[in-house]
């Protein structure tokens, strides 16, 4: 597959990139800074450096998939490259966009989203804009019916790791065998070339959490 | 005030335009097609000529208010529409976006929204995307907290008329004195030259039935 990965610089990025790559994927990270690019993901990275809002329909037409792992920290950038990736797809057939959210839009066993916890507890904290707006983004993606998207929540702790085993959810906060909602990395990463080799979840957003 | 109209040759846009000129401010129609806008709004009428889609914020700066009056039989592109025009203004404090939504997001009588007898009526009419579309539009915009915007919805029936007199309410269905729902592209209008000259609704919607 023709996979394009905005955002491919960041810890989700490139353990996406790099899965994507080990199993034979024709990848191309879309970076703002193609030097940090090289230093991140190596000299024989694809490469194409442009700014995720500069981004048009010609230069992403090509891919079958396009993953957006974009971090910010203007928390609402999360929800503009989502209305303007979905602004360029739609109505086309090919490319189907891959987002990568919080896990805030997840519930917990009482029903509730997590968001609704988060901003209990922590209410003035700078970071609650970070999961306030990926649930939006999240909300939005549920009104588009004619682009090709999929979507996954990792869970509560997404920490840097080596991929090892994963067990798959849709909308529930899960557990590890030790009772923790985390989710590695390299986990989120394998679920993701997953999908793309065998998909599933045609505008649905699915979870996975560690085994 | 400096004020920009996309989709001026509309109903709605024309009556908008022709209200603001009268009252003296500086009204620039920004359309697809220019010799429509001069055939629709006259000889004297200031144009800019560019797809809704295409506009920069370099072509909007210097507006103290852009009107999205848009209507396009895409319904989605009215959810594109308003946050194409959020991202544009994202922090900025100058200019204010002022939404024309449509009646299905204020609530009727039984606390739920239009939308959701529009629906339960007509789920299979072409035209319930335009409705849906222009809910997802306003739910969109009570997620945005940085940038300066105010939306209106009309009735249940908004019709070409003249200015008349109107009554103002915040998110209900609402009667005119003869029991109907419904309001005048006139009295929107006046309306929304009313809200320019003395703002009272930053970050909210606000509606209008006529007397």
């Amino acid at each position: 597959m023709e996979i394009g990965i905005i955002g491919a610089t960041g810890n989700a990025g490139k353990a996406i990139f790099e899965e994507a790559v080990r199993r034979g994927h024709d990848v191309t990270a879309i970076v703002r800074d193609r030097e940090k690019a090289v230093e991140v993901l190596g000299h024989e990275a694809k490469i194409l450096e442009k700014d995720a809002f500069s981004l048009s329909q010609a230069d992403l037409a090509g891919f079958d998939y396009v993953i957006d792992a974009f971090r910010s920290p203007k928390a609402y950038e999360h929800l503009d490259l989502a209305a303007k990736l979905i602004r360029l797809f739609r109505g086309n057939k090919h490319t189907t966009l891959f987002f990568i959210l919080g896990a805030a839009s997840l519930k917990d066993p009482s029903g509730n989203r997590l968001l609704k916890a988060i901003l209990a507890n922590n209410a003035n904290a700078p970071w609650i804009e970070t999961p306030l707006q990926q649930v939006h983004e999240y909300d939005f993606l549920t009104w588009i019916d004619n682009v090709n998207w999929t979507a996954i929540s990792p869970q509560g702790n997404f920490k840097v790791g080596p991929a090892t085993e994963y067990v798959m959810g849709t909308d529930q906060l899960m557990q590890n065998t030790e009772g923790e909602s985390v989710v590695t990395t390299g986990n989120v990463a394998v679920a993701i070339v997953d999908e793309i080799e065998h998909p599933k979840h045609l505008r649905q957003r699915f979870t996975v959490v560690d085994k």
